[in-house]
């Protein structure tokens, strides 16, 4: 009986990172299975005033939809075995963030993907993960590796 | 024997918002011990290299220093009833997101503090908050009322 | 292999609300398993002395029963990825209340399901939950967006 | 070094049950210290928007005052040695049974207080309670017995 | 998808109690898995030197022994959804007290199980169950009322 | 400042083994606070009606009474720095045993005081003990060498 | 529905121990799913820059790798029933120890495998675990002994 | 009301670095309480025979004396707010290795301290711990900087 590995995958939602790290899993055979935030963006805004009703200041309108979105991301990072968080070059990615940490405090291994700029401003962040990634193939040969014990030929 | 309350203050470290808050408190002579991480920004980015020896790589230099940092923090964070983060307008503040998801996962009561205009950013961590203040002032009215049930004086 | 969603329906057993929602998550197709407290009101009173015995006094009576069904509602809790409430117009409803500050204190994400007259008697249940819903047909929306980001369409 | 024994008192805020438990544990110099919810009940609906600012609809009303009266609760039930909860007979007092629910998960030795006619309404309430009590004095007497063994004498 | 319940069922191994139980609640077709110590009274003593070599003092054959059993025991209880214990007229059965205090401790629902006559040795021990039983056939009852909410018929 | 260890005391009350372990602790000058379940026999059997209420039936007469005294033991055990539990010749002593496994699933080290005689029947709960003492004596042994290193000098 | 036992087998690499446990585990037909740290020496030495880039600094080029090996044996260390740490006569093997020591802090059985000539330095360690075994064939008897309560027939 | 922080300094007994350490901080006046093993190697290696009586086998001679020696380790490392763990040169030191993985398992801020020539052997140690020290120098400004923020001066 092959353990089927939960990986949460969270932040940036405007690249196709989640899509290349799933390929070449796929491509590999890693018995993963990948979870993540809801990454249709407008949905994720909307979802609360569209579910429970209109709100005519902004800060209830995202609270509903925040919450919602709760629902989802603390189930999902409760089950994972592994919280991979990425971090793209725009935005504030503040809820990004707040994964790592809530991720971090439930004593969840925690991978960081992000290129070299972001290295400062992501410090504290990084130092509380097991590994800090620039792109998505690392991720796989992190899963690769992880799981298997292979490394990627040279 | 009254309780001290343990308030730690995270977040934003160019701006004046702790002295205001405790100035204010201790005007109201209200039981409160604050905690904090490192806000002398040059120690807080140098600790690593100054204390455990140099780094050629920008990104060691700063993992020593984050983890570094880590040591007070989840240490401070651990011991705290209450969890105030304060974002500000400038800087991506990943550490103040990342000690929010921390503290939330802890169960930790968490207060958010910011202005609106980063409302939508915000968004994910207002919706694991149990209040959102705009002002120092709000704070330390919170504190008054969360320890003594006072309200401020219209 | 696709997450079956654990999802407990407490409070309210005089209406036919998780029917509905159980007919609604069927016919969305939705990988959810519902649990619940035992809803025949009768043996849920009388369970305690109908198995073990009879008593004289009706504390006791009653004690033994609600000590028999908490065997069912704390491991179905336990268990649940999620925590949906409901609270009607009649009865104390205390058992559902209870329910609700159990799997808050659990960390469980918490619905709450109630018409808006009730608003101010629930302000603090509300206060705990991720979303608070006035009809089955939000709870069913609500999984639709939580499993698969499916908004209800216009 | 006498352990001072923290005694959480919850619920009711329309008596003077707090009072009267509080006047004869001095009495009788027992090492307690109780703390309780915000009991002025006008703050504690009013608190979120004379604090945070106003609200055009009631349910956020009163959603940021249960908030900022969970900042509190939630403190000093995880702060208690026992939480005692105070039935009514007015009112839902859904909060009273919701931090029952919630100190019950949390492990806490849970003493319900109430009058024999809400028996039957409380049996899931009273069935995860360590003592069910019909008056202050008892709770007193619990209080004497638990810390140091006496018994109300004849 | 029908939960399988995991029940443990600790305690005296010198009468039918386990097979009575198991019998019965095949033939209601219970979802129930049935876990319990090593009952072969003859291994359980003599495990520890027959796997791990002779001793010449009886306190560390009996620890070697003792400790195996631990590995079980502590492993079946951290699975079980419920702890059932039952205690025998003779011999001490420290470690069925053992094991109901140990469950007790890790939140499990526990059902405690014998004759009247042992009710005033066992007062402390029954106060922490949901359920006491005096014979194997409430435990069935008990097990189809919490699973499926039926009654024994009259 | 030094650390006051806190030891709870459970288990046999019909002998002076507490007052031997005070006083020789008290003559080495360790600092340490001891607790323990009411030891008044007595008080500890009528607690429960004497404060809440006569009962017809033995079983809930000694189940109030049970319960009362859980408010106090569980309180105090999970406020120890290590638990210590006598078991003597007489009596079933179940409810030291409950404390032992209770303990022993907090986490907390515990010390098991009895005499050789009883050592098979108590093998599984020696096992899960950090030291098995034959008299008084040993344990405050244990705790001068625990607390300050010391040996008893030959 | 047959538990699989989850069992860890952390320490020594250079030796064919675990192959010989489940070599004898199979012949047995026991229900055991075994896992275990990478124990391709080469691959779990270079791991961290072989995916994560070259490193200068000895300590970085191990530290880049002890971090990918943590999150597997971090997550497999959480899922496992029983850790099993295996100390061989030659190396350090402080990860072995390490492993033990956060094994026994999350509460899991253990079982520790040396030779006699280890057994003073390791004596903390056997201090904390619930077998201490000399070879690989007396994993195989615990196993079959806790799983099915069989014995090697003499 | 300083906060003094509770530092475990755990391995290495045949050094002074520990009284560097303290005399260190208390020239800086630093508000730490450290705690630790025993360091009196002989009584350490004989407590248990001392105390709890003699024992022929040098297993159970080794093993009393560890047990005794975790009554003190647990508990101080669950008291502490930092653990730091010291490797020396000599010495197999799995004791040492035990605690690091014990306190990371507790989520502790772990402090590792050794000399640049046992890197790779103590390369999963170190992935473990938030700072890694080469002298005790170092740990001191670690304690000067988490506390107050300073710097060591040029």
């Amino acid at each position: 009986m092959t353990k089927i590995w939960q990986v949460y995958l969270s932040g940036e939602i405007h690249s196709d990172w989640r899509e290349q790290i799933e390929t070449m899993t796929k491509q590999k055979k890693l018995p993963v299975c990948f979870t993540s935030p809801v990454t249709n963006h407008e949905n994720s805004d909307n979802c609360g005033v569209a579910i429970l009703g209109a709100e005519d200041k902004p800060f209830w309108f995202d609270h509903k939809g925040g919450k919602l979105n709760a629902i989802r991301t603390k189930t999902l990072m409760r089950n994972a075995d592994i919280v991979v968080v990425r971090f793209g070059e725009k935005y504030k990615q503040w809820n990004a963030a707040f994964d790592a940490g809530y991720a971090s405090a439930l004593g969840k291994p925690l991978v960081i993907l992000h290129s070299p700029q972001l290295r400062h401003a992501l410090k504290e962040v990084d130092a509380a993960a097991l590994a800090v990634a620039e792109n998505p193939e690392q991720i796989v040969y992190i899963l690769d590796y992880v799981i298997n014990g292979n490394l990627p030929s040279a």
